[in-house]
């Protein structure tokens, strides 16, 4: 990349505002280039806690907070609250809705959706957890499954209290520990008439063990924990078809559930297959070691979207500082470093009390001590001061009075029967 | 109604959470009887704070309460989440979607619903104001209009950032005042390149003054507030039609706008036509003075459904009281007595620091202090105490910082591309 002759403006395009995309806007605060952020959503979306909204632990909006909102006094920043559908690498413009958006340099940090994996029915049938609308939808759902059951008990045997968690990864942990809270300590109080027993969740995993990024004794310690705490954890269980009652399995098994929670893993989002660019084979986009993409100096891939590092938010964050600071170098003139990814540790909670941290050095921390860095870390983390207080209010009530404040089943209602004031076009269904 | 025998079970079955069914169930809490509350929504609204939520001072979730929460700790109480959709009068039961709930005793308190008034078009294409849902859609729908302003500014020319607000009652006061703060406060940073000063609040009423409800001093500070925070109050102004991109006057002017508040007024639910019961002209239930309807000493209508009485809250809380004390007497032998209204006072909000409240003994009050009233009745009178201290939080926070976390648009996406994991019907478009 050239230098740059002073005083012309240079604008960088960031695709994407996960936790990379915003790391790179910040990292270009202070520098003379105009930002234009893209996404779909107007918010940032703090994703290790969707599975607290889906479970009725936090609201909605805690977890969410508004992109414009979070960079109001960057004055060389835009927003455009669009789903990119096309890159034009030629011409170097985002096709973002109806609008052309040119760039000098590109970030794609579009992150990740929920993979199938080809498995049947899974699209149809199975409820996600990679979005904020997906997290409400499971939680309305489960709540109804409730209602339903409690009008009409004939259900509970066609398995409408049973929720079945697919893949046993940190989200599925989570999730399954989570449910069987809400279960006992909530829904067991609210539906006092109901047989709460039956209320069931079931984590299915391929292969042998739960959380595959920590070490045995971790592993150990959170089917330990979801075990004793009622969460029937099934190993070597691979999903093969999900149908509107049931989940089917390769040993021929099936278990009566109308909730699937497929949270089995991820791949690229689909505009990563349209730009023609090199992917490896999970479609994730080659990048060189700077992290820009294969021809492309003035294009670089961050996040979930580019492969060759651990889909973690902590790396994104780290690519995203990292593009940051090699565009300066490049405005600068100089040449762009290698990206080195410092592995702080990873975490996972599997409920109250109770989490996982694995920390550099050979550093593992089990239970209690866990949970309150897992409390703290993503409480520090969650960006926006009223969130973090939102937060830390909804999780002391939670704690103190095992209430779930926010099991609301928030469903689209029509004003006058049968018309709607929308003008929006209706989501794909 | 007869002496009931000691020991036979009574069961009373309350239609609707609102404030009403809400103090009916409260004040039978004491009492021999079953209680089965019916409702659409798994939750109570605070509807008067519906209006924030629509301008993204406070979360969906704030302004709403779990009714199995509520009564957690009522031993005979049940609900149902359904919309009724008839009563067997002669049989004592309601038909409750595939539910039959038989009653010994029954409570009709599903309030009242958005009156287009005949006006076409509004149903279509306007936003009403009665329900969470719709709280969230124009939320949703405000903020859609400014992003994509933002993407085109020539959509400003199509009246794209003004919001026509009709019907001057205490609700389209509050919400144009909320409005045109969050224009100026709020959104006008969030959109520096757009021209804000084009944000414009339109508020029409078909009468001469504002406030219909309170005394010419109050109407007249609500109207100047209003005004020299810059919403446009047009009085006279019946309007005739409402189509995508304008609202058509009876003077045959039009206003270029994408978004009409509806809040001009309230019809009963559809349910109470469903009855056969007497109705009055405006079609809410005929009732004797103990509140039962004609004919029907075991049943009760209360609230906006009941004629005769002012559509507020305070009265349907007494009235939910007062159907409460007369089941308790009848289930004593004694006589039922007549309801009284005592009239505590009205109050509206007009945005920061003002407000208007009358009191008994002609004590009216306005400005800084009423508002400051105001604040502390909604705060008390929410439903529980975390949706208390969220909303205080909220306040606190928006007082503080000019800001509004909730700005967000929460879409629903589908994850898959256009597949969809719901398996609950589509709710009528």
């Amino acid at each position: 990349m050239g230098h740059q002759p002073a005083g012309s403006r240079s604008s960088v395009v960031v695709v994407g505002s996960g936790f990379g995309g915003l790391a790179v806007t910040k990292g270009l605060r202070r520098l003379a280039v105009d930002v234009v952020a893209v996404d779909r959503n107007n918010f940032h979306t703090f994703q290790p806690l969707l599975y607290q909204v889906a479970t009725a632990g936090l609201d909605a909006e805690n977890v969410a907070a508004s992109v414009r909102g979070i960079f109001a006094d960057q004055a060389r920043f835009d927003f455009r609250c669009a789903e990119v559908s096309a890159v034009d690498l030629d011409r170097r413009c985002v096709m973002a809705g109806k609008v052309r958006i040119p760039y000098d340099r590109l970030v794609l940090a579009a992150g990740a959706t929920s993979s199938d994996y080809g498995v049947p029915g899974v699209g149809e049938h199975a409820f996600f957890l990679k979005t904020l609308a997906e997290a409400v939808r499971l939680r309305n759902h489960v709540l109804r499954q409730f209602e339903d059951a409690a009008a009409d008990p004939s259900l509970v045997d066609q398995g409408a209290l049973t929720v079945v968690v697919v893949g046993g990864g940190a989200t599925g942990v989570e999730l399954s520990g989570a449910l069987v809270e809400l279960f006992g300590h909530v829904l067991a109080k609210d539906f006092r008439r109901l047989d709460i027993s039956a209320a069931k969740v079931v984590l299915l995993e391929a292969t042998d063990h739960l959380l595959g990024a920590f070490s045995p004794p971790s592993r150990a310690l959170a089917l330990r924990t979801l075990t004793h705490r009622g969460v029937d954890v099934r190993f070597g269980a691979a999903v093969t078809r999900v149908e509107p009652g049931a989940v089917h399995l390769a040993d021929g098994s099936a278990i009566s559930t109308r909730t699937v929670a497929w949270v089995a893993g991820v791949r690229p989002v689909p505009l990563a297959e349209r730009l023609g660019l090199p992917t490896d084979r999970s479609g994730r986009l080659a990048v060189e070691p700077d992290m820009h993409v294969p021809g492309h100096p003035e294009v670089f891939a961050i996040g979930d979207l580019a492969g060759g590092w651990p889909q973690l938010a902590p790396v994104a964050i780290q690519q995203g500082r990292h593009v940051a600071r090699q565009i300066a170098r490049a405005l600068e003139g100089r040449e762009t470093r290698p990206f080195r990814y410092r592995d702080k540790g990873t975490m996972a909670t599997i409920g109250r009390n109770a989490a996982v941290a694995e920390l550099p050095l050979g550093v593992h921390l089990g239970g209690f001590v866990a949970w309150v860095m897992w409390l703290v870390l993503h409480l520090v983390t969650l960006v926006g001061f009223r969130n973090r207080a939102s937060v830390l209010l909804n999780w002391a009530w939670n704690y103190l009075t095992y209430d779930r404040g926010a099991r609301l089943i928030l469903q689209e209602t029509s004003p006058l029967e049968g018309t709607s004031p929308l003008e929006e076009p209706s989501p794909p269904r």
